[in-house]
């Protein structure tokens, strides 16, 4: 994951900087990402704030200077994790160095400042064991999705030509759209279907929506379920292929044989 | 759980009194139990077809009446409750102490004795090991919360901008609304996408909540899974890290190594 | 289950007509429910046509005669089952006793006659082992039950006070109406907060019942999953607690000891 | 599965296309094979697009001559595949055969083409164990789909009963409509109770629908729970039963004891 390291050895002041901000157990390091926590909920809310219209015309003046304070504070956060990282390169094209620089760039539409709730994703995407059970089923998770693109494609082209302009269906793509609602469960009521045989058709895509939600569950907790329950313990990608390993007693990815990481303690 | 315990030996009245309205098996103690149940739903049903403005233009004095002998009855509980506990802060400031309180005070607003309906947790609370389940998984659970906290911001946020005020998206707390809505599958209608391109997000928005809709439900299965199935036996929570051991031969808590209480027989 | 037997000797007319009407596996009683299960599916949608206006101004003689016919039918075969089961007792006041006494009386409204469709139970109950998991986790399910009631109860006051009737939230119990609508995610949009505070509730309301959707799943999956897989085997209930065994191999009840029929081969 | 094979020994021109065209993973199989997925979806796509009136008179002549073009390309795909598979008859009636076929055909309704799309799942089928799954389960899942349309025609009835035609309810079809709706959580809100009684009954019918939807999900889950997780191992069907076995290591059907075909390596 993390393919960058500190820019000098960690007794240097560039060295403490990069474990104070890279860094999420030392003392510092949770000091840091507390702030930083605070500083991005923050930033969001303003942006969140600024679009209700009400609160934009008596406030505007407090809304700017807040929004100016922010972006001067990820500027220098971006400027410092900069500063300590080497190779720069690896940093600034990874997801958070993207993330962090959208955040401080004036963006052509500020509401896009809201992205900066992505930030947020780095003190999730270390512990988090979750991702590891969708990536080891991503490959059911695709073969079902493809399914679904194929059902709801036939499904709203049947529909169009059942009912018609005359009930909204006015093309095939407005079908589908209608047929994802339905068969997701959604079911605004913007569309729905007028004729008889249209509503015996939707009738019979509803069941069918029951059984298909059924599957990326059963994908997902059947997956979920391998991991220990209770307290989540530390995953291991493996380098090779990317398994994601959660036995801790495990030395070799059981896939492709590569040797493994040792667990974190 | 149970903090406190009878303020007198239990064969004087006080004693006795403890265990009747405190305890749920002996025979005394489950004629109060059932009794109470009554009167719960009585006073809660009191209050909904108070509200109700037919019904209580046809029967204000009667519903009054009610509402004044379910509390007179309430307050006789509190006060015998408040009586027979030692000690009597570990009671008063507990959940159910809380809650026995608010059920009598003259509140402010009438309606908020609906609230009562909280006083039957109390019956559920001993046996059910679901609440052990959801606890042990309240870190998986909170990830993920996290998790859709950030896709709803972001979504919300693209939708504002995608189809703006004329459908009814007039801020971002609004599109954020939309999109809760939407990715919970809950499908009000109120909002709905015009555009096409606003169309076409929704529709990738609700593939989406399809497989976010299955994460929790892996969660809590497997975590369910982990319980017998059939009768639910007694659940005991490790007096140091709060972890809910289930199986009755454990002696130390697997995760703190903490002893464990003797399962009740 | 079955607590009647025939009436007579397998090998007399009586005895032999039992086996044909109640039995499932021998070849005229196969032919039996094959002949049975097309007249129930008949008489429900004669029912079902004649509710349509223009279908009945149509064929009202048509739909009339075929009423009479599937009365007789029902009639006959209630008679027979009257005559070769003994004690008549133990059907007459079993379930499809009552189901099927309830097909042939002049009921009160002719619409009522849709329920012959539970006569179609008589050919699930049997080899049913989903009811099976289902009742094993009754106990769950109810506690389950109860925690909804109650949420739903505090939810609906809580948004009668905070949108007030000019949304439509005109009682308590049209708000607990609403938020069975919404924690269900069925979400008509028939009632839908207007205010900002309520379309925030609305949205932690929603959340959370994301989350609760999920415990049933968990329960129900915990004791599918207990199930062999591929076909379904003979499940055995215990006589004296109602605990279903799907152990071939047990030979007694695993939670009250008793002795356990033997499996049917 | 593959009932036919090649035409002519598989160094000759027949025999090198039918390995081509019908395979998955030699080399020029698999760029035929990328080629014929960009191809449908490309012709998909132009169907789709023509049913958008605006696009439609706007570009006429390009679709129609991108929809030639596919027609000429598809027609050229089936005669090859006719060409170089025996015995013909085996492909011309399989499922894919019907499909190839109907993509080329005059169709009476130039949206039919969208069908079309049926073809990519011939690049799903022989991967996919989540078929397998759902195969295996498909006799506790009928079961459920019987009692699934007694709850819908019972309730629809009563709801027709109940509400009337002044809420929309006009026949008990229309009842039954409603009940799929709500019972599978999509709720238009195009139909929706008005009454008291009514909105009581269908909170009950949602209630009930939220331990429903837990049924197919429980099943699915633990079907799929029995395939290894990570990578998808080949299934295997039993040529006798059709019991898909996913274990490697089985020589015969643990269900008929037939011999299993060997595991492809």
């Amino acid at each position: 994951m993390a393919a960058h390291g500190p820019a000098a050895p960690l007794d240097t002041l560039r060295g403490r900087t990069y474990s104070v901000i890279f860094g999420h157990e030392k003392g510092w390091g949770r000091h840091f990402d507390a702030i930083l926590i605070v500083f991005i909920l923050g930033s969001v809310a303003v942006v969140m704030l600024d679009s209700v219209s009400g609160i934009r015309s008596a406030y505007r003046d407090e809304l700017v200077a807040l929004e100016w304070a922010f972006t001067i504070l990820f500027t220098i956060e971006y400027v410092t994790r900069i500063w300590c990282v080497r190779p720069v390169r690896a940093y600034a094209l990874s997801f958070f160095g993207v993330v962090d620089l959208l955040s401080i760039l004036p963006t052509f539409l500020r509401v896009i400042r809201v992205f900066r709730v992505f930030k947020l994703a780095r003190f999730l995407g270390e512990a988090s064991v979750l991702a590891a059970a969708l990536r080891n089923a991503r490959y059911k998770i695709s073969v079902f999705l493809v399914t679904v693109v194929c059902i709801v494609i036939c499904v709203g082209s049947v529909m169009y030509l059942v009912e018609g302009p005359a009930a909204g269906f006015t093309s095939i793509p407005q079908g589908v759209y209608w047929a994802i609602v339905t068969l997701t469960t959604v079911g605004y009521g913007d569309l729905a279907p007028i004729t008889s045989l249209g509503k015996a058709l939707a009738s019979f895509v509803m069941i069918l929506g029951y059984g298909i939600i059924a599957v990326p569950t059963g994908i997902v907790t059947a997956e979920i379920a391998q991991l220990p329950t209770g307290r989540t313990p530390l995953a291991r990608a493996c380098p090779s292929c990317e398994h994601i390993e959660i036995d801790a007693d495990a030395r070799f990815c059981r896939f492709c044989g590569g040797e493994m990481p040792p667990p974190r303690s």
